[in-house]
């Protein structure tokens, strides 16, 4: 399928080669190919995306990036580099080719909102994405969520500007990681912490009402779902049947599979299994499914194969493939943005 | 779910009672009420349809009706009784409750044509059933496929009149039935000869190349697509890779799956199957499925319980229960039209 | 996966060259491909088996063989030729590697029995395969269908011997090709006639009774099960509540499920599409699935590179892949039979 | 389907009414009913599975139970008298309709070892449920995971004894529940915690080696494997492609699908989704699925009723149902052991 729009798809900060040379070393069999592939922008990356069929990419810094700076000073600024850098090499790279999503620095939720507006209105970002949880705290073991009342201004503004926020991941820190994951560390990242922390963190979102109070949010999670996909027929019955009673009606109005609808996008990354995307296909549908690559700890190749040769109907191929994002994003013209599916996919 | 909307729901002429009676002693566990059920309009049919959430049905001839009439003329006539007897008692019925598909003689492609016409224009008929080839031929053994070319001027009428054509199942007759299903008397009907029948007409449409000609042409079939969906995967193969050798590119250039996308829809029909919907959101998507009951041969409450219970996400749910045919149909407001999903579905 | 068994895998007779690329002509690609393809039983075809990872093969004459020779002579005589001929090359290839299927012909119940018992007895074949319907009669319009009681003796036969037949479909002949397929050839063969076909003998074999008055009797059928899963809850709906009143149930005295559970197995020549299998494993369950390839009509690298990636769980890869054909052949030793599966699949 | 088996069926000591209560209080919609139906060993329990076709229940004492006492002496206390208690209503019960999973204090091995030992040889019990981390330290706020080298004995010991251990969830406590929860207590139970804390504890049992030293062990996890079936393309990609690089392969040599085809099970417990069982069927295998309520969390009607009703092939449900359970507890006769399917499931 040619002109995919992938929206999960990492780059880090030249000049912190050394941080992105330790982190790669954490999981990566090849940490210097690792690295470079991180830290282009405009070459590489184009390169995989004419071989394999993507038109437009919307680039992200790589996690946990500011959300694990706990000095609120240090993040800002942090926050504010990584834009201005982003923006200028998406303005150098061809027309049509790459978007960016705002970095932001989540201890305030004013700031946070400041920062989103001003990269939509100057540099045209598409929206923001955040890894998790804020570390915060004068140890960093304090974790900000945003699914407390005092950060409804900051989704005021994600609502206003009519931008998604993509939620990612990062790892597990401070005493957290000490009780549940210090001793089990190969399940930290994609294999299972991943998940935890985004699941938590959207289903806290849910539940503590701010799609009720934003009704209008739209809000990505990756890797097919984090696993709640799985359990929707599991958390429609707790939250059913027992609402009422328990007083979750009063904070979270309708049901779990009408956020799904109405708020909630879902998107490839990481996750090439045809038997999952299936899956999904009934628990979410084909409306609120993205794809996305997660490079470059994915592959192109793993990625858009897999795709271009899921059996799937040409209509839900063409919508997760790339007109979903199209409409959400509200993207007009891009490299092969409207070329029909050929017959191999 | 409220507001549903059926399309595969049968009628009977009351004058026909006896007829009735000796096809419905053919299958039925209760011919009496068989033949009340289906010969009602008004009454019975909207209690369960207010019983069990459906706002709006198309009614249709049953099967095989007029296909079953080799004497032309015949044909024609009770063609025209059945469609002035139903358009009259839809007038009756409350507003917006009930519609009509027009019953063809499909002897000749222009008078077919020419009764649709009138059916659309005169009583404001949503489209046509036809109950798959119409017997011909002095002793009733000869079969008018639709497939070909001399059939291009009906099809051209329904794409012009912007309605799309039901290819409804009839029994085999004549040589194919002495031949095949004589000593196997038990599959005739829904349990195979059904399937075999549309989804020869069908594909055959496919690929002698109707719908290449007539690419806005929408046709309908129930029961999940009549086999189809499930060799998806199988035809796609067969045809793509060996189009261009053989000459099937000639007559049918785009593959199964475009016209799986573009030209055709399946229904649920008489198929209340959790397991093959699931595979049906696959191979066909959400968009291209419709509810549909099959009454009285099935019952409102067999249909309604499945469907309002099935474990899908809420958007392809009201798709498929009714927001496509609202599309299809160009359907202004009916009872319960717009009514969200409760938490039960 | 190492040891892969395969059992819908076609040979031609040599002397029956010209035959053999007149039929290639009408659906190959590449006819000199093909025909070598299909002559050779000991080198390519274990090159290709080494290849991809298959240890054991069941060969059988390819489609539509002597069902399609009318008159009952030449019928018997050219049965008993490639049953000679198969048996001499099974020997001269490596131990553990080949077996053979019987070709009948399937004029006479008592001399398909014998023939099946000779060929067991005298060469050790692993069962039968039959291509659908034995076309007989002077101008060979007439059809055998082998689910009327003069059979029994030859199923009696099968259930002695505790051999598997494969029902394998034929291309439409005489009356029904004129009445049905002439006008859409392209349907003819995989695509659509088939599966009408085999279907259609199938379910015959199940609502005469012939499972009933053999209930040991092991039956085989490709591409996944011929449509007959797609419509396993519809079946079942329609016999189960109206098998009572109108007599089916003298004929038929288990359900469509049982008789899949206890006497019939599906393989997935033809058909390597994940979502069709995975479905097939609520419909059919993972007991009764073979690996196929439908060679030379389908390539290893295709059927093998698909089985081997898919994203099924171990137990039932190995069973579908080796472990349920070990067990229905009473298997020994054969290259590769243990060995574990590896981490690719 | 007569003659299911259950086995994550819960009761209570009537001595700690008060606390029962308490819990119940938290999520029932009625808490007498609860309290009423978790403290009955031998009446309605079986007037339930009498009513819905169960044939034999294994009983386990209530989350988070023993695991949630912080104190050693007053854990291992209350596990014997657990133990002592319901051997006695086992006894007391008819013959073959009820069994018992031993209650453990899992502060230390070796005492966790020899009360299951005690159990299964006085009593008769079939294996153990802890419910996740034993609760410890003089605060709490400590967690005992079994994944380290220290369990290895107790491990020792189940597979000696040929008895599986069921890994049940508990809430969470201490820090973690202070960090994470608090502020989204809505999601603590089924809805999300539970299926944190099984999957991180059975992976990591996967991960931290106890099944490459303890090859037969058998651990079985409810609600259809807590996430992890969704996740096994992504575990097994990560885990497959970098395991060598990183050493995961010292402790971990097999594959995430072999753990789950030879350690591991999933039930149905409170998970009773036709499309979630439908993707475990390929996921993890019908040979490794068991069908459970979760009583009186859930009722016997919802996962009966549901059961009953799946479209699903008639080995698989058989298996599920019953026949998988039967191999696993080395079971004898009971209620309705050997009963058919019927035509209605």
């Amino acid at each position: 399928m040619h002109g995919k729009i992938a929206l999960e798809e990492a780059f880090a900060l030249p000049r912190l080669d050394a941080q992105s040379r330790r982190w790669a070393s954490l999981f990566s069999t090849d940490v210097d190919k690792h690295v470079a592939e991180i830290t282009d922008i405009n070459a590489t990356r184009l390169r995989y995306a004419d071989a394999h069929g993507v038109g437009f990419q919307i680039l992200s810094y790589t996690a946990p990036g500011v959300q694990d700076i706990y000095d609120r000073e240090e993040a800002d600024a942090l926050a504010r580099e990584i834009n201005e850098y982003i923006a200028a090499r998406v303005r150098e790279a061809p027309e049509g080719r790459l978007g960016a999503f705002a970095t932001l620095s989540m201890h305030d939720p004013a700031t946070a909102a400041a920062e989103l507006r001003r990269c939509v209105f100057e540099h045209g970002f598409l929206g923001a994405l955040v890894n998790d949880t804020q570390r915060s705290g004068p140890a960093g073991d304090d974790l900000v969520f945003y699914d407390r009342p005092e950060w409804d201004g900051f989704w005021a503004t994600c609502t206003e500007l009519r931008v998604p926020l993509y939620l990612h991941p990062r790892n597990p820190t401070g005493v957290v990681f000490d009780k549940l994951w210090k001793d089990r560390s190969w399940l930290i990242g994609p294999p299972l912490s991943f998940a935890h922390g985004v699941s938590l963190h959207l289903l806290g979102m849910v539940t503590n009402g701010v799609f009720d109070r934003h009704p209008d949010l739209q809000v990505i999670v990756g890797h097919l779902g984090e696993h709640v996909p799985f359990d929707m027929w599991r958390i429609n019955h707790w939250f059913e049947d027992r609402k009422k009673l328990l007083g979750l009606a009063e904070t979270c109005k309708k049901t779990i599979r009408e956020y799904f609808a109405q708020n909630i996008w879902i998107t490839t990354s990481g996750h090439f299994s045809t038997t999952t995307l299936n899956f999904c296909l009934a628990e979410v549908g084909a409306d609120r499914i993205l794809f996305s690559i997660d490079y470059p700890f994915e592959s192109f190749e793993d990625a858009c194969g897999w795709f271009d040769g899921v059996p799937l109907n040409v209509t839900d191929k063409l919508k997760i493939g790339r007109e979903n994002a199209k409409k959400l994003f509200r993207l007009g013209e891009y490299k092969d943005s409207d070329t029909p599916l050929t017959k191999d996919g």
